[in-house]
């Protein structure tokens, strides 16, 4: 493969949000690719420039807009010639459709991919667990509502302890956002739900020790924009 | 900060020599950095393009050289707006002369950030492992040598276990390659080093639980990079 050929096959990854999330991604698209050497890994252009306004400040309390900043490194993307562009971030696919009306290069969606993955497994209903942003779009009850399946979020304490174990990863704390995490989870556990959805991309890392335990009760919304991703390239390009 | 001023201090990172040991050093910068949100992190443009020709097959049997593969992705770093390159990867510094007279963006050179991390630690005798291609070109023990630090390196049927370790772990299997790396690290423990460089990115990822275990008797080229990294990121821009 000359540097050429390989640009035209270039994955583009719209990250930063936050950092540990693209890590986790990456580290995602490596373990579910069939390669036996470096060579025969998906090439990935990255960017995680975090300094992106919080896309729930500004969602829910009008703070400054990520859409400028979000665009600024999808061009950056696309100057480098990535020919696919994913985001693993939940809450900043509210801008998907202006973002994907800004370039010519394809896209995965990655709440789409996960929906996708719950109408495969034939849930009837799922639990979700997201930011609170995420839920007030209603990106993901839509998308479910559409195909039948029945959504069900923690509301009130629950939610207010999701998001403060959210913003507590970020800030370095792992063990404590993971504590913070127990209730809602066993609440949205005793729901009868097929899977819960972990419509945050920071959330597989604070559940971690729980997916590793009962993987079938999880979808990991990083993990399935991977396969997403591992599946656009085998495509593209044969994998051998 | 705006999208324009956050370019001013990208940091480049020309990876994929392995990806996992990509992620690796973009984890260490993470952890390295003073941060209590996504937008205190340090931005980083990574290049995970693995279709690089291996470095070592070239340096010792005449294979396809990486160099022009090396001087695209640098390219495509510059152009999106790096203002400091690194590589996380040990053999590839072999061609960091032509790297760097190529661009006229600032480059951290990991081989001097572990020599000079040797001296800092006052040691009068270090230990390598690293590929061999590393060891054949003598960039750390010519380094080492300035500084008055002498070097032990396996040789024979030891150092092939650490070639042999390293690509096992990129073919993916993490726990025969850490088996394949005993004999050459307690041989190289016996010789009263102050520590051993792992002078192949990969090897702090095979050897995290020995890492974890004893932190002072490793000298991490990846972690060093990243301190460098977080060092020079904090010396322009001040991180609070």
């Amino acid at each position: 493969m000359t540097p050429t050929s390989n640009k035209e096959h270039l994955i583009g990854v719209l990250g930063g949000m936050g950092p540990a999330a693209t890590i986790d991604f990456m580290h995602k698209v490596i373990e579910l690719t069939p390669a036996a050497c470096d060579q025969q890994h998906i090439p990935m252009m990255v960017s995680s420039m975090p300094d992106i306004p919080d896309r729930s400040a500004h969602l829910l309390q009008g703070g400054a807009s990520p859409l400028p900043a979000l665009l600024h490194r999808l061009q950056l993307l696309e100057k480098a010639g990535a020919s696919c562009i994913v985001i693993p971030c939940n809450t900043a696919h509210y801008w998907f459709p202006q973002l994907k009306a800004a370039t010519s290069v394809a896209m995965l969606n990655l709440i789409d991919e996960v929906v996708d993955a719950a109408c495969e497994a034939r849930f009837s209903k799922v639990g979700l667990l997201a930011t609170d942003a995420t839920l007030a779009t209603g990106i993901y009850q839509t998308a479910l509502e559409k195909k039948g399946i029945e959504c069900v979020a923690p509301d009130g304490v629950m939610q207010k302890a999701v998001m403060d174990g959210i913003y507590t990863y970020k800030a370095g704390d792992s063990a404590k956002a993971r504590q913070g995490f127990e209730a809602p989870y066993c609440c949205l556990q005793q729901q009868q739900v097929g899977a819960i959805i972990l419509g945050c991309t920071e959330i597989p890392l604070i559940l971690a020790d729980e997916i590793r335990k009962k993987p079938a009760c999880f979808l990991d919304s990083n993990r399935i924009l991977a396969q997403a991703v591992v599946r656009w390239y085998s495509g593209k390009r044969k994998i051998v």
